[in-house]
C-alpha cells in the first residue's frame, strides 16, 4: 500500500485502474487529502476497519474491487473464499458489504474456465456494482428532491455523500439536487462525534458544493429542530430489516424522535442494497462497537483522565413507526413496513 | 486574580475568606487543578463567562460573593448597583444568577449605615445564600434517591455535582447517595459537548466517589436508553418555567425524548433557587449562544475546516410534559405543572 496526494477539489473516494484500488484516505480529511493504494483484500479491509474507506455503499464497492485485487494475483477458488471472508468480517453492521461480497462470490464461484475468466468475472461483476450504485445515487438524489422540495432547511448527520456512496451519495445526494433544483435555502449539519464525520467530511463536501450550511454538536439537533429551525432531517443507512427498522450512525434515532415529536419529515436515503429482507427487525441488527478510545479523545487528544472507562457503540436503530420515508433508486417507500419493502419493485 | 494549586483530592469549588474568592478553575479539569484567587466583581463575572466557573447553582453562590468583594473595597451603592449589574448580565440562561444578585441586592440596598454594616450585610447574605444551597444539596440528595431507588443503571448528561452546587450538587448528588445506600449499579455519562463538561468533570467527580461509570458521546445515550441499558435519566436544571418547562445543558431534550419512548423516568433534579415562576413557559427562556469556536475546535485543536460556520445554542427546553418529576430540597414534584410548581411548600 502506498499513498500519492490528491487534488484538493476531487471527491473521487474510489477509483480502480486494473491492478490497484485509489482511495482517499478519509480519515485524514479535510486537511489531509491523501490517497491511498490499496492492493490486497486485507488492505481494503484494514482500510474499510479504521473508516479510511466508510459509508455503507462505498464499503460495498471497496469489497468488490478487493476481491478482483487478489483475483488478479491468483484466480484460484481458495482465493475467492479468502478473500471474501476476510472482507465481509471487516465491519458487521452495514449489509452492503455482505451484500457486495455475496453478488462477487456468485459471479465468481461457478465459473470453472482458467484463472483469467474468474478475474474477468470479477471485474465485471464489480464494475457492474459500482455502476449500479452510482446510477442508483442519481436516482435517489431526485426522488429525494421531489419529496422534499418543500423543505428549504434540512438536517443531515453524518456524510453521506460522495465520500460515502458512489455518485454523489444518498441522502447528501438529495440536499446537493434540492440546491441544484434552487429549493434548499440552508443544512445543519451534526459533527457526528465520535469521529466527526460531519465536522471533517460533510462541511468538506457542502464547502465544495457551495451549499450554506451550519456545524452543531450532536446534541444541539433535538432543541433546535423543536425550536422551528429545521424543515426536515435527511439521513442514509447502514441496514434496513425487512420491517423498515433502520440502522444507521450513533444519533440518528434520536434525530427520529425529535423530528417525529416536532412533525417534520425524517427520510432515511439508500439504495436498494442497503435493504436486507433477511433480517426481520431492528433487534436483530448486530451493532458494532468500535474501539472506546475513539471516545476517550478527539484527534489524538484525550480529553477525559486515562483510566476512565468508554462504550462506543457505532450506530443505533430507529424503529420504522419514526420513518416518514426511504428513498431509494427504485422510488419513496412512504412509512416503511414489512409489506411496503416486500412490494419495492425489482 | 492570581492562582495556586489545588490538592488533587479537593473538590471545593468555591472558598470565600473574606477577601478572596478562591475557585476551581474548571476549565482545566481534570488535569490541571488549578485555583483562581478572584478580588473583584469582574473578576467573578469573567471566570463565570468563560465557564471556569459554572453550574446554575454555583455560580449564584460565586456572584453573590462577587458583591460582597466589591462591597469590601468600597460599600457605597453604586459599587453595588454596579456589581449587580455585571454580575446579572454574566450568563443569561440559569436563573440563579438573577435570583442571587437580586437577594444581594436586596439584603444591602436598604441599609443605609455607613459602609461597613453593607459590606456585612453583604457577607451575611452571601453565607446564607451558601449554605441554604449546600443544605439543598443534601435534601434533594437524599428526595432523589428515595424516589430512585429501584433504578440500579442511571444516565446522566453534563455535570451536576460538587463542581455545579456547593455540597454534592444535584443530580450527581442523587447519584453519589443512591451509592452510599447500596442501590446503585452504574452511571453512564455523556461527554457533553462542546466543552466535554461530562468527559472531564462528571467522570472526574464519579471517579473520586469510586462509582463505577462509563463515557459515551452524547448521541450514543438515546440507543443505549432504547436498548434496555439504562433504568432512569436524571439531569439538573437552569431555569425551570412556571409550567414545569426546563432549561438545561443542550442535550437535554433529546434525552427526555428518549426516556420517554422507553418508558423510564426522566428526573430534573435543582433547588428551587432554579424555579422562576416569573417566566411563564420554556419558549420564554433566552438561550445562551456561546462562541461558535466551542464548536469548531475541541481542546484547541481544529475539528473541521477554519472557514466552517458553527452553531452553539448552550442549552435547550424540555416541555414539562416529557418530565417524570423534579426534585427540590422542598421534595419531589410529580409532572410538574404551573399548579404542582405554585404548591411547592416555602
Amino acid at each position: 500500500m502506498a499513498t500519492t496526494r490528491a487534488t484538493p477539489a476531487s471527491v473521487v473516494a474510489l477509483r480502480f485502474d486494473g491492478t490497484t484500488l485509489s482511495a482517499i484516505d478519509q480519515t485524514g480529511l479535510p486537511w489531509d487529502e491523501r490517497r491511498l493504494e490499496l492492493r490486497t483484500a486485507e488492505d481494503v479491509a484494514a482500510a474499510i476497519r479504521r473508516l479510511a474507506i466508510r459509508g455503507a455503499p462505498l464499503i460495498g464497492v471497496a469489497a468488490a474491487y478487493g476481491i478482483v485485487l487478489e483475483l488478479a494475483r491468483e484466480p484460484s477458488l481458495e482465493t475467492l473464499e479468502r478473500a471474501c471472508a476476510v472482507l465481509r468480517g471487516a465491519r458487521p453492521t452495514a449489509v452492503n458489504l455482505a451484500w457486495a461480497v455475496d453478488r462477487m462470490h456468485e459471479a465468481v464461484r461457478n465459473r470453472n474456465e482458467p484463472g483469467g475468466d474468474r478475474m474477468n468475472a470479477a471485474l465485471d461483476e464489480a464494475r457492474r456494482i459500482e455502476a449500479e450504485e452510482e446510477a442508483a445515487s442519481g436516482a435517489i438524489a431526485a426522488h429525494g428532491a421531489d419529496l422534499l422540495a418543500d423543505a428549504p432547511r434540512i438536517l443531515t448527520h453524518c456524510n453521506t455523500g460522495a465520500l460515502a456512496a458512489p455518485g454523489r451519495g444518498t441522502a447528501l445526494a438529495v440536499i446537493a439536487e434540492l440546491a441544484e433544483r434552487g429549493r434548499l435555502r440552508h443544512v445543519l449539519a451534526t459533527e457526528s462525534r465520535p469521529l466527526l464525520q460531519g465536522a471533517r467530511l460533510t462541511a468538506y463536501e457542502l464547502s465544495h458544493l457551495n451549499i450554506p450550511h451550519e456545524l452543531i454538536v450532536d446534541s444541539a439537533a433535538a432543541g433546535l429542530i423543536a425550536s422551528g429551525a429545521v424543515d426536515a432531517v435527511i439521513v442514509g443507512c447502514d441496514r434496513v430489516a425487512a420491517n423498515g427498522d433502520v440502522a444507521n450512525k450513533v444519533g440518528t434515532y434520536g434525530l427520529a424522535l425529535a423530528a417525529h415529536a416536532a412533525g417534520i419529515p425524517f427520510v432515511v436515503a439508500g439504495p436498494t442494497s442497503t435493504i436486507d429482507l433477511n433480517t426481520p427487525d431492528g433487534a436483530h441488527i448486530a451493532i458494532e462497537e468500535r474501539d472506546p478510545e475513539e471516545v476517550g479523545s478527539v484527534a489524538g487528544q484525550r480529553i477525559t483522565q486515562e483510566h476512565t472507562r468508554c462504550r462506543n457503540p457505532a450506530f443505533d436503530v430507529t424503529p420504522a413507526a419514526l420513518i416518514t420515508a426511504l428513498v431509494t433508486e427504485r422510488g419513496i417507500v412512504r412509512s416503511p413496513s414489512s409489506d411496503a419493502l416486500a412490494a419495492i419493485p425489482k
